[in-house]
């Protein structure tokens, strides 16, 4: 697992977080996310005793007691009650992480905890918003985060992965969309200019529009992506660069997306949509949150697949293309990051 | 796999053992126990030819015979019989072990057979006597038996593990037994003085009562448990000590239960429950094994989380309390006979 | 796994494979078979992209296209498509496996392209041959190959493993066949002669009758049986030798199977049946093919359990008897073929 560390993870949609302490895994440790009064608080999931789950425990007024035999915690991590003893060593101390909900998310830190900063949260603002309609949804991956983030560095698989459900044709896997490097992640912006637009499940048009579609990779693995669709004519009067959304006529849609590798061969997979108030509703959001659903299984089918492939094969090589661009990118970014971290230590 | 070849592990409630050849596992060996006539016989579950298994073979007046390819075994474990050849190679001869059926259970000896001695079986003698009303069940752990013997070591895991289901409170865990280390095992004593007793689906008083409880805990992982109810003042008269069961005035109760390590990472848990005729009946019997059930599958779901807590561990290391004496002194003398095994080999 | 690797194995009925790709799976190796036109292509199951199975591919004009980035294979495994890109490095190629159809078989030979010889195909020609009615099955094994072998090289279990299935008696397994050694297999042939001869599911007679039986095994472990019955005298009359089938009362039947390993621990195993027309009918074969996959099912049982005990033994050891000579006749045959590839590389 060559993943960075010092960098947010997202563990749990911010509004199912359950009240009772709940177990997760990132980067293949254990770690429970429980909330001391509204403080929320992420320990490693393993009490100094003798190891069982503190996600198995019960909250008692601001505090976490391991209910196996008992020892109560308070939310730096510190044991301050050890049933039938007196004496609590000093050593009686977990681990806890940075923890922070944001964008909707909750985020933990998996780096050194002096280097925890909040500014390194992806700004997935979309979700802050209550102009925007959200949806929210997440699946588990048989198959290592890196795959995941790989997919989703490379749009052109919709044409194939997807072409009998999204609906974008050959065309889309022909044009290669601009890449832009950015300090921890990559964009990409593409225009689609003069030609009517279609995807199952939304809105079609039959007269020609352009069609905006800016997205971003962030470190650790994190997308943001933004739509919208313009009168024919924006793209050139934008020069094909990023154009004024308050003159989009339709479609105007934001989608985050995280990736968080649980252990070396699994993954949690994050996924929101949200339509624009002026150009969607519910049932809209909806529609499209069940239709994506449908899509990311057909990812998670081939990427599985390919996993079982991987696995089997002794020496694995790839053979990167133009579309790889993005992948090749952000991989260079988080390798040097994650070297720097490990020169650092 | 550090566990005492030298002792007896409990393979089978001896009443539920099947006629025919049954396969079993004890420290990842694979063996067969069925009868010769009257007689119990353990066999590696192995066929001499081509390693199949003995336990789907058949008894033949007294023999066993292999159904893969008709090899037939006397109960000393020789080959009398290869279809279709004459000769019979003299080595041709599976390991047996040392089986018999005593309180009710079968026990394999896992050690040298020379050493073999019932009188090292544990005195779960109340199952013998009829003036006790026994029940019987058991359970299979994804789990370190060594795991199951130490939450059996410490029973202050009631107040948490089971705080909704036993009713025990938190004093229970506030309060220490007197730890006594016997020859090849551990034992408890506990008086609880002057207080009503209520356990979940156990007869409940409101009148102040003396309660007494003494465990031990044999190897490899037996234990037995006796608990009476008597008036207040009896602990005193007893000056804290064993008390004259015969002035009991209810909850005369026995209960013997056995840990077999069946791999490395896999135990199989035998429990068994009994009334005193004289205080209880079969229906009391059946509600209490099945309120025993129900807490044990609260173990197991703690157990095996702890389990799979410590394999995500690099280096575990366990921080004992004032109520892990019984563990650590039953750990040391399993170490202890475990060292002396591998001296003498 | 130590197969022979300049070899046929079969991975399919011919009928029952469909007209998408197929994955398959031989010596641990995906691969995928399909048809470009009419004609089979096997590649390695792997994209030179990102190694996604080409199996998850659709089939265009005689070419394959990989569903998850749209690479486009021509049949002889070199890319001709990259979507975006125009340039193709000549290195995208995958492996391709010589693949033939054959005896309602499909083939695939897993050595030396240069060396593939379809004379090496063991001669399944019954079921070419309109006169025998013919049935197919198949099932899955989480066993080694190996020991699939071994069991079809010795009928000795039938009286066994298949006592209440197949109605062979123990005196079957008291008799030896004559095995003859061939260049990549081991023939036997057994008379049963002056009995009356019954199976399950089969045409029972009363009247005493010579019934020939006689099977090949061929490398890398495809099962020819021939059987017939003859009037009493017929065994004699041909000195115990191969007799001439047209003279056969009754029962004149034919069986091929074949044994692949999929991987280190696990087999696909073929098997079909025939009946002489001139002897049996559609209901017959239905039949007689129920009690097979009935049979079979419990070597499957059998076989599966003896690798469980495998898996559980240091250091296995066998103990071979006068029935086990054309087991170790064939593995010597693909021992010394196995080395004579690895000597030769």
């Amino acid at each position: 697992m060559n993943y960075v560390r010092n960098a947010w993870y997202v563990v749990s949609w911010a509004d199912s977080l359950a009240e009772a302490p709940t177990a997760t895994m990132v980067l293949g440790e254990p770690i429970v996310v429980w909330r001391s009064g509204g403080e929320l608080v992420a320990f490693e999931d393993r009490c100094v005793h003798r190891l069982a789950p503190l996600s198995r425990g019960r909250c008692e007024d601001g505090k976490l007691r391991c209910m196996y035999h008992g020892f109560l915690y308070e939310p730096r991590g510190t044991v301050v009650q050890i049933p039938g003893q007196q004496n609590i060593p000093a050593i009686a101390k977990v681990r806890t992480y940075p923890v922070t909900s944001k964008h909707g998310w909750i985020w933990v830190w998996m780096g050194d905890p002096a280097l925890a900063d909040e500014k390194l949260i992806p700004p997935a603002d979309g979700f802050d918003d209550p102009a925007w309609i959200r949806g929210e949804s997440q699946m588990d991956y048989d198959a290592e985060a890196r795959l995941v983030n790989e997919n989703l560095l490379d749009f052109s698989h919709i044409s194939f992965v997807h072409a009998e459900s999204l609906g974008a044709g050959m065309d889309y896997a022909e044009t290669v969309p601009d890449v832009i490097a950015m300090p921890r992640g990559v964009r990409f912006e593409r225009w689609t200019a003069g030609k009517p637009f279609s995807r199952t499940s939304f809105k079609a048009t039959t007269d020609p529009v352009d069609v905006w579609q800016a997205y971003e990779y962030h470190v650790p693995g994190i997308l943001l992506s933004r739509r919208a669709v313009f009168p024919p004519g924006t793209a050139a009067e934008f020069k094909l660069k990023c154009p004024d959304y308050s003159r989009a006529i339709s479609e105007v849609t934001f989608s985050a997306q995280a990736v968080t590798p649980t252990s070396e061969f699994g993954a949690r997979y994050f996924f929101g949509w949200a339509i624009h108030r002026d150009h969607g509703d519910e049932a809209r959001r909806d529609r499209t949150l069940a239709a994506l659903e449908r899509a990311f299984l057909e990812d998670k089918v081939m990427i599985e697949a390919q996993q079982r492939i991987l696995n089997l094969t002794p020496s694995p090589s790839v053979m990167p293309t133009v579309h790889d661009r993005g992948v090749v990118l952000f991989n260079k970014i988080v390798e040097e990051l994650r070297n720097q971290e490990l020169t650092e230590k």
